[in-house]
């Protein structure tokens, strides 16, 4: 069972920052997320896509912003369940939290935040028949570990630039790499498109359109696809197949755990913590909705920072809270280092 | 007179930010400030120090995040009045507002919003008797243009890094800089203490400790200051007097407006746009209050963002606003410029 003050569920940029911040406050966090890496959107969707909108920022990369976030917070020591969905929530009888994700996996917690954005990214899945048969049995939505495909053959649907900058990156780990896609064209960054191109003309990736993958062949696992090419079909050995054809944002599980929900978002008290109806759970960033929402990133770090001193006021009841800046106090990270302004000295000058 | 969309009381970081979200939505935006340049307290207190919790950044020097901000906004050419403050406010017949200034300056808008973080930095004063006789003639609480003080004498007053660095700086463009401090010891970052010592060993700036200014001479404006060292008295030449004791922060004129004040800040609606109690004006950043309020930049940058979506609805009745997110629709600079994203080409490989 994992244990920590605040649990956050999402781990996009608000729910990161929020670490930061319940850091500063000496709370420990915890983050859940559906996706095996940390940034949400940002580093699943766009990591090379300029924002304008951050501020102190006139361009930052999103896988950028949250490289920065990763390092602003590693001080605090976030635990992190990735790859895993928040399933079930109860509110325990001496106020405290238990979630149980999609995989068993306990947490167990004082505060719950939900920054879940637009919710869980569920991959669109093909139309083949048999495919749940294989889930984790060879066919992969997402890759979580290059490594796992070294010296292994795979097939590679899609046509943007997942599909495009995986097969490029597998070019180098498996030992073979197929790219189906129903159409000629692809569409995705003017860079991944060329290089795919010189990998095909190269012999190095096998490039097969305008085609889809119709069927799964395999006893226990995936050993081959059967592909249909203008009007062909035909079978292809290999060991994994790895659609990946964009993600869906769904609310998921969180909509059945009591929370007020208006228009696939969670009300929030914006006026005071972000907190929902449910005392404890708080809802920040895109998940949330109140009078005047903007689905900002950085509305999401004003709401997690508020959050934090709520939930700091609640754990510590009567303690009075004292702002203090980090220009002047310094910020001590749970690792035991520190960062400080330089010290003014008072020095005689003679 | 000056015109705008959006009137700004203060440049500091939420009043600088706040260009940035009303230009995204086309509104024009002029700033006041007290101080001779914009950054606020960022800029005139600490510019090297390094803030921490500014989110994706690990750490950054406020002087950096103020040049940062300016780069930002600069495609929306903000116009500024520096150096002077808002002295009275009048909302006009037709709804819109004239601003002026303690120099007389009108500025006329549609709406008006406060970020005038503690309120107006105002010199600490030496208490010599004629001291305001001489404001403006020979006497500076500021420096504003460093090159004013080519090849002529200074006498510069305190004992913190404001008139450390003034001193090292001007001894390259004044004639004679002479340091005055009522103690030995000097309290400032460990560099500067070290190069003032430097220049004093070289003889290049005059230091005159433990020494007050005690009176001022002059016709029409600064000659002479005198001196009292160790129950001496005495005359030195000069043409500039300029006392760096530090700055102090007043609400000032705002507090006459008629604005609803509660413990030296404005009352705001933080349920929803941060407006005040009088319609069109808004208060943001670390003047404002409201149930939970927090000093901190990050959270004047939200709510700077969400008073210029108030002041568009208000501008634009009826007009349905739509979010645009930056990467997605790249930035369109009121100077003709255009930052966006690269975009994916739809291409053939074969």
């Amino acid at each position: 069972m994992i244990t920590t003050d605040l649990l956050i569920i999402g781990a996009g940029p608000t729910g990161l920052f929020a670490v930061f911040e319940a850091g500063l406050l000496k709370m420990k966090c915890h983050l859940i997320d559906a996706l095996p890496q940390p940034g949400g959107q940002l580093t699943e969707l766009y990591p090379k896509k300029p924002i304008f909108d951050i501020p102190g920022f006139p361009s930052v990369n999103a896988g950028e912003l949250i490289d920065n976030l990763m390092e602003q917070i590693k001080q605090f020591q976030p635990g992190f369940t990735l790859g895993e969905t928040a399933q079930t929530l109860n509110k325990l009888e001496d106020g405290t939290f238990e979630v149980v994700t999609n995989k068993g996996t306990v947490h167990h917690a004082k505060a719950v935040a939900i920054a879940g954005g637009l919710g869980t990214f569920e991959p669109r899945k093909p139309t083949i028949e048999n495919i749940a048969d294989y889930e984790e049995k060879g066919v992969e939505y997402f890759i979580k570990e290059p490594e796992h495909f070294r010296n292994k053959k795979v097939v590679i649907a899609g046509g943007g630039d997942s599909a495009l900058d995986w097969s490029i990156f597998l070019d180098d780990v498996a030992s073979e790499v197929t790219l189906v896609h129903r159409r000629n064209e692809f569409r995705g960054a003017l860079d991944s498109v060329e290089k795919v191109q010189a990998l095909k003309d190269q012999g190095k990736i096998k490039l097969v359109t305008p085609a889809e993958v119709t069927g799964i062949k395999g006893e226990v696992k995936v050993t081959a696809i059967t592909l249909e090419k203008e009007g062909e079909t035909f079978d292809v050995e290999t060991d994994y197949f790895i659609p990946l054809f964009g993600l869906t944002p769904k609310l998921g599980d969180i909509a059945n755990w009591g929370l007020e929900i208006e228009k696939n978002a969670i009300v929030v008290n914006n006026a005071l913590d972000y907190q929902t109806n449910i005392p404890g759970i708080y809802a920040i960033g895109d998940i949330n909705t109140y009078p005047g929402k903007l689905k900002l990133i950085l509305c999401g770090f004003h709401e997690a920072t508020l959050m934090c001193q709520s939930v700091y006021n609640m754990l510590n009841p009567g303690k009075k809270y004292v702002l203090k800046y980090t220009t002047v106090s310094g910020v001590d990270g749970f690792d035991g280092s520190r960062k400080e302004a330089e010290k003014a000295v008072v020095k005689k000058i003679d």
